[in-house]
């Protein structure tokens, strides 16, 4: 039999994708996957194909992925936290050795600018990785908590008590199409989960399968470098005529303990039921797009309503407005602030050249939502059009920007228009008096973020407005622009249905690795039997709670 | 039109259950819910009915409830801590001030003594409310992190994130029949939804709406003592033909935003898929029974084979076998240790009364459950009859314990027998060889707890079976019983699926305050417009991570 060739020889020196999964640290072989239809990626730039034909996992091959990683978990769990750490920092350090094919890579199966658009997501990426690492080395993530024996205690005795967060097992992750980058095959979800101590399997995003397989090798390679169990990573190709089924195979998997998603509320909604209805239920976290609300209060917007037009434009239309946290809801109310801001947004809108979209399916869901939009009652197209001519096929996939405008009664009225609508549009919905603007933030669905634009003068309708979108936002941003998602340990990146499934999970920043874990508590444990997290001499040195007293780490040296 | 009359009024001096359910702070009104079928509980002591009438809630009276809960959700999650934690502590006052009339209510509706079981539950319950309250006071559970803005950071400046968990609203609590008190109106899931600032909604049980009815009137004089609004707390009545829409209306009401259950497992799947399916989803906490093995190993068994059987025969029947931690499977290695081991424990379940059970139906259930385990293949009744006469109607409802044996082989082939026998019953595997242990715990189902009784020279076996079980349960006791639950922050009472449906919980101890927030971030926001747990002066004293630093609480006076 053949040696399957090894990710490190195939890409040295010019890392290039070979269309294969990786599992257990190998290309799988051609011979049963070519047996199914292949398939490509699009450049949507130029409307043509791009890289090699890709083949999608099979049944047995996603089954060796989730036993392999199953076999391995824990051993993977029980490595030193610094052999974890140095796992991790070193998938960093060989997603920048790709150097810059890989955002150009990424951009030519997205139509993203490889830079700096690109470029900055790979830097964001390996930060990513970073400070997970960081976090890993820490410990403070696992939570240990010790409460002391009381023998004395009346009536009886009060038992010795130490728990600490454990990993759940193998994670099943499905990157987002709209970050090939950060958000996918080594973004956030896989790199909480290996910091956790979890495997991770992910299934290839079809957009960019090239991408996710370059990074699926550098993954591969950092854990071959760091002497990791094989079983820690895997890669599997999805598209084509198995596009849906590998995903759900994998989810039904028995080994499989939890799954991180990324995408559509339809795709993260059919994973959840999936999940639920297993004979073991697994957790699925699952963020899944978002309306993002602005909020604009007069006085703000009398101060500067041009400035506020462009930074607000320049946000919606954000890589084409595929972004998670690109606002697509501005609320305001009539008024000489409102004119002006609004006349300048259109403008910008109106001027707006096509702009590339990640793919004919997420183009025809713009066009068909804008156009739904559009016609609903008491909407009107305030720039741009409405409708979206589809490109012929060999052309760019483009699409053009569009400003809707609706009033307070309209939107109320249509529970439609609070739909997100993917893409370079926004809908201005204008009210006939400030506080209004507190009536429209109590109808609003739950987002991933909720702004508010004000001045001194609008201190009381801001701090109504606070009280009021803290139920419906995971993040409330202040005078800025709700893209841009901070790598910090205060980040939430979440929300409230339906912007994700759990809202009380981040998906962004060191809480993010709390999602792959659960609590176990040891009762009455002799030293020895003690996991080192939890040991009478703290030999990993972790801040922990003593008897609900916070103890540090001893110091360094 | 008449005033309802005050649960205050209605209760002194002696307190009396009325049958009637309390919304808004006052008993309904007699018209509509006498129209339905009303229901009694009864005393499976005597097998005969006791107490009043009890009627159900009505559709109507469901929504006021949920209704009154979501109008004051903002004001009461808006208090100042102080005053939460004084409505947790009149809580606990007032279930004291109701003396011994509680315990005996609960006993003659349960069958559980009411001294010392019963007294100490109330006991505990009242333990509970006060350590709330102090985790209310203390204010860690809220967990804020604060990172400070960088305006100097390349390329873009970093923003102020400062992060808070938030309570999620209004909680239906669905309490346990066999913990009345404890894990009941007052229990452990109100006490800790209360804590985190969410009104709360009981449906209560029907083995015991007097029992019931008692303590919420005790919440409701607590409430109306430190000046709570009305809507903080509801308690409906819910048995005879409502008995199941009563809990199902509450669940799919909009304005419930998050669930506590703790009793079967098709109970708490129902209520899970019931939330699921909701246009808004919402999370249920269910705890849902476990068989709670103990893995006995060689050197320990040799030691004090009779104390361990006296030992475990007290836990796996107390309370008639029907607390969720009770002990159901012990694995053991054939020996002379467990030899005199399975004689000892065997005579004493032989030697054991028929025990009072909490209903007709779970004496049913177990005599079901144990019938069909004692004809599973390779399955012998070591003592005590599998067999359970059914009581006549009028007489008290009792059954008798039993001890079950098998072989691993067969207990490996027969799925069935790693199901939970509710009651006095349990089930011993005896494996070949002491290494058989680690194969027994490769393949138990997930638990609340698991034991292991070891000695000195158990150590290696220990390690493995400890390995083994961190996947599989909640709490891992050490030469201990499972039952007794201790209340404080190391605790986990809770345990992989199908324990629970949420194994990232803990429905015991401060951690269980989690269960019912989210966090949000505040991006940027000036100081006047950030809640107080997040302000730059820290004017609440708490306990904060700020830039990645844990910075204590400025120490008292």
């Amino acid at each position: 039999m053949p040696q399957p060739p090894s990710p490190k020889a195939a890409h040295a020196p010019t890392p290039t994708p070979t269309g294969r999964s990786i599992i257990e640290g190998a290309f799988v072989e051609a011979g049963e996957s070519v047996s199914r239809a292949a398939f490509r990626a699009l450049n949507p730039a130029t409307g043509t194909p791009t890289g090699p034909e890709c083949f999608a996992a099979t049944p047995a091959e996603i089954d060796r992925a989730a036993r392999a990683a199953e076999r391995d978990a824990r051993a993977y769990a029980s490595l030193p936290r610094e052999k974890r750490a140095a796992f991790l920092g070193r998938i960093a350090d060989e997603i920048l050795a790709l150097g810059e094919a890989l955002p150009a890579l990424a951009a030519a199966e997205t139509g993203l600018p490889a830079s700096p658009r690109l470029a900055s997501e790979r830097d964001r990426a390996v930060l990513q990785l970073r400070s997970m690492a960081h976090a890993v080395r820490e410990g403070a993530w696992a939570e240990p908590i010790l409460d002391h024996a009381d023998p004395d205690r009346k009536p009886i005795p009060r038992p010795d008590l130490r728990r600490v967060l454990v990993p759940l097992g193998p994670v099943a992750v499905f990157g987002a199409g709209n970050f090939p980058i950060a958000y996918s095959t080594a973004g956030t979800d896989t790199a909480s989960a290996l910091a956790a101590g979890c495997p991770v399997v992910v299934k290839g995003h079809p957009g960019h399968p090239g991408t996710g397989e370059l990074v699926a090798q550098a993954v591969t390679d950092a854990a071959v470098a760091t002497g990791m169990p094989t079983g820690v990573f895997a890669f599997l190709h999805a598209g084509g005529a198995r596009e849906n089924h590998v995903g759900a195979e994998l989810v039904r998997h028995p080994a499989v303990a939890a799954v991180g998603f990324t995408g559509s509320h339809a795709g993260g909604m059919a994973l959840a039921r999936l999940a639920a209805d297993r004979p073991v239920p697994i957790p699925v976290f699952a963020e899944m797009g978002s309306v993002n609300p602005v909020f604009l209060l007069p006085a703000a917007l009398s101060r500067d309503p041009v400035g506020l037009a462009e930074r607000l434009f320049a946000s919606a239309t954000a890589s084409a407005g595929q972004m998670c946290t690109c606002p697509g809801l501005f609320f305001l109310a009539r008024g000489d602030g409102a004119d002006a801001f609004l006349k300048a947004l259109a403008s910008l809108f109106h001027r707006a050249e096509p702009m590339v979209m990640l793919s004919p399916r997420v183009r025809a869901l713009y066009a068909s939502t804008l156009a739904s939009l559009a016609k609903a009652k008491g909407v009107e197209v305030r720039a741009g059009a409405a409708e979206q001519p589809e490109p012929r096929p060999g052309s760019p996939v483009t699409a053009s920007p569009a400003l809707l405008r609706t009033t307070l009664a309209a939107f109320e009225a249509d529970p439609a228009l609070a739909r997100e609508c993917f893409g370079p549009a926004a809908l201005a919905v204008v009210c006939d008096r400030p506080d209004d603007l507190l009536h429209a933030a109590s109808i609003i669905p739950g987002s991933l973020t909720a702004t508010i634009i004000s001045a001194s003068p609008d201190g009381a309708l801001a701090l109504g407005l606070r009280d009021l979108l803290i139920p419906r936002a995971g993040r409330l941003i202040s005078n800025g622009v709700p893209t841009g998602v901070e790598v910090a340990p205060a980040m939430v990146h979440g929300g409230p249905y339906p912007a994700t499934n759990r809202p009380d999970a981040s998906a962004v920043g060191p809480t993010a690795i709390r999602r792959w874990t659960r609590p176990v508590c040891f009762q009455n444990f002799p030293d020895e039997l003690l996991p080192h997290e939890l040991k009478d001499a703290n030999p990993l040195n972790l801040a922990r709670s003593e008897d609900a007293v916070y103890t540090p780490p001893r110091p360094s040296r």
